[in-house]
């Protein structure tokens, strides 16, 4: 497993609902975004063209626990790992913090998926290259 | 246990991807709508003045499963449902179908809050006539 | 030029803002399903298939005014009408009505365009079946 | 007029459409954040609590022209001025960039009000202080 990927995210005026917090999905966003940005980090990416193949990584399961609201410009701290990988999929678990406070935890598992001409997926094995980095 | 409630909704372009499906964090936003639209066939909201006091419905946990892609212009119908009744808290399951296949299943539990003039929330048993209708 | 195409909308939780409100970006989210249903209802689609090539409509210019909040829950009329019709491009024209008091006003310039098996976009003149529709 | 304040934003996978571009509505959720990292910077933010009264910069207009598309992982850089200062309101020009090319012009403005406690909102004069950090 690779250590813990760290890092931050300004809470955006949009990103709040009428109640005042950070809108409930929203937190699927700044995970996928964490996500992305943990993968660049390895020096992959969320679309890979695969030997003249286009690649992609379809969510299967998205969840997230809330213990504590978020509010318009404050600044989280969000961590990410990979908690679990198969042989096409691959589960990323997130932990976000508002100054030394856990407010949240969330899970997202991908599935590594070839997508043909017409934009159908089809699930596949993960190339070992990339396997290696996510490991 | 209410009946099962269900509702349809049409995909919108704003609401794809650019891997020309509809994005994983979206389905939320999609339980939520259906979440209230039963509220309001239960003649209650997701913002209540309960005796002088406001009152919230945040949420605690979210989840989803996705089966398969949801795509423009397709009509999703959504069946909700209360799976759990707490003291102060819900937990409502949702189903997503196109046509007759299940595409998504999700989850959200909410508690039921007091909302004091700072905006500060604060979980509180949910009132019998609350209850009673979601019972 | 068409009649006017006159559609409702019902404002969502997550439409809203910390402000609570409709946050104003969402107003283009509105717009743009608002002229969807009405290239529906003339039998038409923003993504056509048009003698085997793919056609796209990039917006080019996007523009609202706000004379009152919208807020959660409200049902708003949404009127649509082509108010410009050129070679290539079209402008939609909004109206948002509470009740009956108009809140805010919008237009979107389209262009159509041919897309290429990149994604790459070009301009091009509109066929005359799609024109004859929009007249 | 402030000199022009400088930032720049990466497009998230959650910011595009199916047409593989960033959807022409998240433009505006751009825009208000470099606004609002432009007040920052003047020790201003977009909710004041101003002498015990609230607040709020409630958007009359904003407009957009789209010259080139931005997609997912592109570093947009954006420009924020202060173009037009009335009594109470206050208009922002954004210019967006992908490397040097300048790929999007637009405009947002807004009202300088007080908010009172049932969420209403009036125009009222800029405060000195809050103005002169504008001009």
């Amino acid at each position: 497993m690779p250590a813990t990927f760290r890092t931050t995210r300004l809470v955006e005026f949009g990103d709040t609902d009428m109640a005042g917090i950070v809108h409930f999905a929203q937190f699927f966003r700044y995970m996928e975004a964490a996500e992305h940005q943990m993968l660049r980090s390895l020096g992959l990416s969320i679309t890979i063209d695969w030997k003249g193949e286009k690649i992609g990584f379809p969510r299967v399961a998205a969840s997230c626990d809330y213990l504590r609201p978020a509010r318009f410009d404050e600044e989280l701290t969000i961590n990410v790992k990979v908690s679990k990988l198969g042989r096409s999929s691959v589960t990323y678990s997130f932990e976000f913090f508002k100054e030394e406070e856990l407010i949240a935890r969330g899970q997202i598992t991908a599935v590594f998926c070839r997508v043909d001409g017409e934009g159908k997926m089809e699930s596949c094995e993960m190339p070992p290259q990339v396997r290696a980095k996510l490991e």
